[in-house]
């Protein structure tokens, strides 16, 4: 049998009510979050509807200089397809002001965080004005590898999809009937112009899904190797890069000085 | 015995043995901290300079309009008396863009969120071009009350005093020998004019940890009260609080869909 994340109709459900417990337990109105036009985030938008109605979600739009236009009209026709509200917030006076203070001549990939963690800021502050959480729309291959900026779209209440692959979250959407254009988009973080998901990661999702199927499931790299034709070292390569980026996934660690309470710590 | 939180001399070695061994881990050549002219921030970099060498600390003083311009020659004395080095970068130009994309007339408690945010993405900035990381300043007091803001000041790679009560960091800065008047201050955030901690959580750090203390070792609200001389609606009005900010406390939850891998995942 081929070694292959396999879609689930039933993890809509499930996600459906983990917004929905989520929402209710925190006492909140509802849901805002980043609409990019991309697939991640229109699955997300369009759970949320599922969970809440449309009215008790919020898609924020934020562009910036390297986002393509077309993009952001993909955005607002998800808005409209979904029928929720939409506000646009320009995040490029944001990130010239951090530029001019960082000293004007910044070093771009340092740089490239900073937009972000920008839009983690002013999804809080719409989030709170509003009495709402902030949902993220980061997937299980991308959190896994830690292709996210900490403390920026790693910055939320929730990940509503953080336990699906991207390969399901593609199938995800088909059963969501997100529209065609969308699921047939070549994922990118649109962080610097022509970036793609792939080219950054240097395999394709639908082989590194199943690389990371592989590790999950305790196989050795010889194991992932053989029953997905991967080269070994590529293997290897991936689980360094999980094990790597570790420390995105966690909350802060402190030194252990006195008393254990579990639950109520923030440790190892 | 009095409930209360004793200070030992043996968790400064802890904590620099920690410090050490995360900056090796991560093959960094340092750490970056933000030094505000405050208790926990200045014993941070002490502690910084303890593990690692005045060379390889670096604070960032980030000034914005509610900032006393006392606290920031404070934070220059801090960074002189240690022998570090400290650059300013002014967070005003970056607080009023946000301020402008987000409608201009904001929300005044949302938007203090704000600041320690940009505060957040200009520490990130400065860690990565030099190839460092970032050290929190929160000490176990704040964190259990979630007296801080989620992915702001709490947004950092590790908390070296994230398990000595507020008390035990001023017996800390006595050990540290940080200069008294450091030590002698009111304990403020500086989010907006005439701020103190204590005013906002609405009791004394004397207290607070007294009652932080019974409920880490399992006591109840009577208790406590007793072994306190504090009202036992008091006692019960900190555990609520506790229980209330654990999501400020943790990575952020995704609901489970399928095989859980003991620390691969970002789950409950």
């Amino acid at each position: 049998m081929a070694l292959a994340p396999r879609f689930r109709e039933d993890s809509a459900d499930a996600i459906v009510m983990f917004i929905r417990d989520k929402v209710r337990d925190a006492k909140a109105k509802g849901v805002v979050l980043g609409l990019s036009g991309g697939l991640d985030s229109t699955v997300v938008a369009a759970l949320c509807v599922r969970a809440l109605g449309p009215g008790h979600v919020l898609g924020v739009l934020m562009p910036e200089q390297a986002t393509p236009p077309k993009e952001m009209e993909d955005a607002a026709g998800v808005a409209k397809w979904l029928g929720i509200e939409h506000i646009v917030v320009r995040l490029e006076p944001v990130v010239e002001a951090f530029r001019e203070q960082l000293g004007g001549d910044v070093e771009p990939r340092a740089f490239s965080n900073v937009k972000p963690r920008a839009r983690m800021t002013v999804l809080y502050y719409q989030a709170q004005i509003r009495g709402r959480l902030v949902m993220g729309t980061g997937n299980k291959s991308e959190i896994l590898v830690g292709y996210f900026t900490k403390h920026g779209d790693g910055g939320v209440d929730y990940q509503p999809i953080g336990d699906l692959y991207k390969t399901q979250v593609r199938e995800l959407a088909r059963h969501l009937e997100v529209p065609q254009h969308i699921i047939d988009k070549l994922p990118s973080a649109h962080l610097t112009p022509g970036q793609t998901d792939e080219g950054d990661l240097g395999i394709r999702y639908e082989d590194l899904d199943r690389v990371l199927l592989g590790i999950e499931l305790g196989m050795d790299d010889a194991d992932i190797a053989e029953r997905t034709g991967l080269p070994v070292g590529e293997c290897a390569r991936v689980r360094g890069i999980v094990q790597a980026t570790r420390h995105k996934r966690r909350a802060p660690l402190m030194p252990k000085l006195g008393i254990r309470t579990p639950g109520l710590d923030w440790r190892e």
